[in-house]
């Protein structure tokens, strides 16, 4: 470890590297986890989250008098250190830790005090003039820090990427369903053929999905506003000022822009974290609606001799390493791919959602990894998505009027004229030997050919009865 | 199958036991798929929805002239028969069919049409005067009429029987919160002894728990109140009257008391089912709660003797066919059995809401049936939970206070006089000595008798600092 | 309730329906238990196996002299009824009720009990001289009875149902396979066109899923043999012979032909079920096996004019309420929504067996029911699956062979001849010009027309390099 | 980037940075796919595999004939050392790519085609001597590379990390179980006191689901040596020679030790990846076995002084930023943690196991990148346990004999001296009047002090009845 120092908590003392800001706890933490370390220490949105957290209690401690101005500037200087990102190194923690986040919520305790000190000209682990607990963590708790971060977190990824992603698809597939309103195509049920419609339709209710899903998950911000901060150890709010709780939401509103408020509850809020799970569960519909239009993109795509073949989409790269010439929707795979993660984490995010016990839910960690996981992925799927592929969709217009003309369920046209069972006769006899469904319709002689002209318009089938 | 009629279709004719109303559909769904016939049929809720969608398809098509009054007055006379569980015998299929639901469809379309010809004094099958395409399924597909039904379901489920429950339940905590304001109690996180709560805030933080979640459902009504219906067969109206959706919904709304309304995309109204996604996703929320509900409450009366105790329930039966007078927290084993349903459900649902192709999702009948299974299970639960258990949980007084006076957590208060340091201190030689927390904090000679007293006051720590 | 009498346990009395075999314990759980009365009362394989253990359990308890033979012979008797189903009607519960099961053990053995009585000619509810607990329940506790019915049933279910109908698909496949093994057609990955492959090829894939599933769940099948019974309130044995668990594991596997044995460690068959959630865990491989399959099935024949239209299957009924004329794969759907229940079921079964505590799991009735709902609803679903489509599955000749000669993939044939990047200019110049692979290549001058001829071969394409 | 070199492909050419080894396909994706960069990068399992499969299909390509001796060897060189791990950094694709995982295997290529044409003295992106499609790739498809790297980095992580964190555990349960034998406390069930059973019997029906666990997860091995190489594009073996698969497959297995052999049915292993789903669902076992366990340790360890208080765990760290001496079992919440988020995986890999269509399923790398994550995450938490939790578990001795004493359900010990009956009003009179066991069976006059020393012995009540 080179040169190290000397660090202490309660119980005992701990070596850590010189040069870390970290100190006694953050060490037994990154020596006693050591699980997941490839891929599961906390990043940029928990470490920013923490340093939002630690400010505005800082100036909230202010504010009520709990604390010094001299401590408190100097909390807030390292914490707008942490804030804008020069100590994510040091925070070397992993997901699975104490189920609290304890051990992360120390670590930035620790890493702030540490370079308040430093600011301060102090001796690193002195604790003077600034102590982790005492000073950094006056007012709070584990208990209600985590999952003040959580919400803090969680609403940025969704305002910072996830929101932007599916705003501007919703607004890509707009555009294509007004510049495709005028193709008239086969509809597809039980993915038979169907009566027609425009490719502006389809793709309206691709976007109409989107739009429904972002509403769904906007409708959960109001319980991520709620802040657990105020609760301290168990949600009674010991030890900290009766004002802490929103006036530490008010800061924290202050400086991300969004409205967190103080949870009118703090003993839900510290043993169960639902506004998480409603979230994720909202999320988890946007990656259902995902799934949905990218299936539907590359199945349309598919071919591009014997498939559907209605769609065009770029060609990105070479589709195989043993198939010249292939082109496939990557993009379309990526995207539903990370659908299907999504659905795993979601899983795994209600499942510890339902496992507190009295005072605390000790699941917070893999919920908050989780949670922004899937945003994150999400919105960078979606983004990839658009610029990769939905920019890039063109009707294959050939494939489609071919597709239209042959299409027996324009039959459909038939029924207010002449009743749906010989309009059923006419479709079984065209599909059973092979006959355009004019051809049947005038070999049964149930209408006359300038009725089936006049009758048999796909482009009018693709509206309501004019009335 | 004793006496027979022949009923017929557009693939020839069915027999069809002489006595029912349904028709040749019907009966070759019945016979086509045997599948979960013990507990898969179709029940009442579904049935009502089919009978209020009916009676309000033929008003609309009344009303906007598509069809005469005397057809209508029949068809509506049958469907309130319907509507009133006159004919749920004649509903026999079961949930696993074709995944549009039109064999359901085409089952409410036969009985009515068929009820309605009984009525009219005609004969059975003979489609006349009344059809069951032409006439009860006027305007309408399978594709329209099913996600209709869905959505006047799921919505008469929760507001008929899952809102009351939570707000039952919800009601009788706030009592008891109230009630137990004054019991101060060991406060538990990570399993381990905590600052001091009340009983009060321990149950109130449920009850904030239940109230978000039914909020959550109530936020997720309405994408709920959207009706497919006028969409007909691919979402584009084909064959409907342009007002025929918006009709229909506010004849729905008038007969249901629900704000229904036209969904104003069809195309995703047809494809996806998210709305009913979200709402699963809601009460899975509530399901998650309510297993932290009864873990907690189960956890709380573990003993009676060597458990935590602090809780009393009520004793229903006898808890074991070999341990004599053994008690268990059955109506907390079941809820949160019924919760593990409704997540096991939630899975089945958005899986299958993510699977749609093109213009139709054809997993409806399964999201229809596991949505209303999970709604009705978690509030027959939670209605049993309250009447045999919630009502009647008491403190147990005397194990409260011993464990109160030998909690350890109680150190917390020393903090802001003497720093969490030498408060550690404090605790542990207490804990490793086995002695009070007044007799560690002397020998330590860290406060003197009078502060202890002064300080540590359970009471006073359930709650913020003085100001 | 009419006429009733007055049966008592250890809480006092309770009235009971005059005509009924069951006992106050029943009535209890009846009364406090009204949660899913519609479709999750216990049906025919939970009674039966409830009949077999009590029978088995009267033959050790004779056979190891815990019981004299008078008092046996009256419950083998009775027992005999239950397993034939004379008294289905005599099990009214539900399945959320207590976690251990107790109040359907107390149900059978109350059942037992009272129908022996009656057979002894004895005044029903008297216990006289057959006690339900002392004598039905002799040796046993619901920890250990119920665990031991679970596996019982489960086995029943898996040989009885599942499996004869996954070897009754692979049986139909693989003769499909046999019959289609000349048909060659179009290969498809990322639902791109890609090198042939037969139909035969195709369906051998299907059934090898199939195979390997069925295998994957009778690997299980050990675990699920392994039966509690002898380990009654806690796993120690307590109140039982030492040899009873096997005595009685024998006389089970007697009865049902399976080889049932002792469960080496009785600790972890009351606290966990590991076997079951295994056991659901390879249904569920299952499950996603009939989902591709399924799938496969209902691409391949969409259409029919504008899909891939490669595969016939039987037309069973008519498949819209609007459209005329339309035929749906119903068959395909009933089978992949009965995929997403077990997938939901599934999930249920395995979060509920990660919540036991100390002695005992408490979620065994959800367990039980869910297993045999996902394995009996597969069951029926495959059986309906071959009977309305597999079996009637043909190719689409014609369409076959049109695709299969557009298609550009037939360029891979190329690589060995000509090397990759030549053959990707080849297809690239097909696919964008809209030639045939054939002129594209002689345009580029990378073959002769006598090589293309010889190279490119579909057929021979279907299998390796000749050697 | 700074200094780039041209490499192209079938697409055109792309600009890669000079002193990359990969080439256009993988700088492509790069650029492509932008999802996931934080921590979906694929790491050392993966890239290890795929270098053992391309040193096999040199091998096997030199012994078929297939590859000139020149060619193989600087393939085989370069592939040792990607299995060496000394280009790691070359290896820069994520997860989320194409569905077939093309972009991965071509990486492979690519960067074991330049580094063996560096070896040769040649210029980095001539794919002379050494072309990665043509010779690396020879005889291969990506869509039978990557499901043979699936299987392979599959077993290794089980073999290489799950499997040895096991069985570690199983030990150490096993000792402990040994030495805490003669331990006699009380049994729960329901959360409620139950018969005695010895702290021996609880650990070792801990270890008997870790062991069944693990020979769960071993059944499913065999088909995870089935490996789909040979089966190229489609599975038919197209342009491979028909001895390929096996001669890979006997390569991979000596170059590993696990007996890998060919798949009996290539087109399953394109089109699902079953073996992987299955193999996942047995480590759900383990998972919900881990968090049984890691329950009881934390419920057993609760207090501590007002929960059970039975176990001792050690104290690693401060458990609280606010409550000063508070000690967690913070090893048992990571642990949880990480089953949640096995379960979660799991979810994903079975969802995305299902969704193959015709001869590809397209989610290969989500699936593999789940099973890893599962898998590592799983083995780290459990050697964490062991060795931070499990090797110091301790009774708490003096709380185990005070619980023990007090335990009403001592009273189970009379049942067959005084039947149920009788028992129970002892049990229930103790309970409600707070009085000793001993204490109401006198008082009841059912039994003498001298029976009641001689039949209520917890020690014995730890056995079955003696013979």
């Amino acid at each position: 470890m080179g040169n190290t120092r000397i660090e202490h908590d309660a119980l005992g003392e701990v070596a850590v590297s010189a040069e870390r800001l970290w100190g006694a706890q953050t060490q037994r933490s990154l020596e006693n986890f050591v699980i997941g370390r490839r891929n599961y220490v906390w990043g940029r949105a928990v470490i920013r989250a923490f340093g939002i957290l630690k400010k505005a209690t800082a100036q909230a401690n202010l504010a009520l008098g709990q604390l010094p101005e001299a401590t408190t500037s100097l909390i807030i200087a390292a914490a707008q250190e942490v804030i804008d990102g020069k100590w994510d190194g040091e925070f070397p923690l992993v997901v699975f830790q104490t189920g609290s986040g304890t051990q992360s919520n120390m670590n930035a305790n620790e890493v702030i005090a540490n370079r308040a000190i430093q600011m301060a000209g102090g001796v690193l682990g002195s604790k003077t003039p600034i102590n982790p607990n005492d000073d950094v963590n006056r007012g709070q708790s584990s208990n209600d820090t985590f999952p003040t971060v959580m919400h803090i977190a969680a609403v940025e990824a969704l305002h910072g990427a996830l929101f932007p992603a599916v705003r501007r698809l919703a607004g890509v597939l707009a555009a294509k369903a007004a510049d495709y309103a005028g193709v008239v195509m086969t509809g597809r049920t039980h993915l038979q053929d169907a009566t027609p419609i425009t490719l502006g339709q389809v793709i309206s209710g691709w976007q109409a999905q989107l739009v429904a899903a972002l509403e769904g998950i906007e409708a959960t911000l109001p319980g991520l506003y709620e802040l657990a901060i105020g609760g301290t150890a168990v949600g009674t709010g010991l030890n900290a000022h009766p004002d802490f709780g929103s006036k530490v939401a008010e800061f924290v509103a202050r400086e991300t822009g969004h409205p967190f408020r103080t949870a009118p509850n703090k003993f839900a809020a510290l043993s169960a974290h639902d506004a998480l799970v409603s979230a994720s569960g909202a999320v988890r519909v946007l990656a259902g609606a995902a799934m949905k239009i990218a299936n539907d993109v590359r199945w349309y795509a598919s071919g591009p001799r014997t498939g559907i073949g209605e769609l065009l989409i770029p060609e990105n790269e070479p589709g195989s390493s043993i198939m010249p010439g292939k082109i496939n929707p990557t993009q379309c795979e990526a995207l539903t791919q990370v659908a299907v993660q999504v659905f795993g984490l979601d899983h795994a995010i209600a499942f510890a959602g339902s496992q507190g016990n009295f005072q605390l839910n000790v699941f917070k960690p893999v919920m908050l990894h989780d949670f922004l996981d899937a945003s994150t992925l999400l919105a960078e799927a979606l983004e990839s998505f658009i610029t990769h592929c939905a920019e890039g969709i063109e009707p294959a217009r050939a494939k489609i009027t071919e597709h239209l003309e042959n299409n027996l369920m324009l039959v459909t046209a038939l029924n207010p004229h002449i009743g749906y069972e010989k309009a059923a006769k006419v479709a079984l006899k065209a599909h059973h030997e092979g006959l355009t469904l004019r051809q049947a319709a005038l070999a049964l002689g149930v209408v006359t050919p300038e009725q089936f002209e006049t009758w048999v318009n796909p482009e009018a089938m693709t509206k309501p009865l004019p009335c």
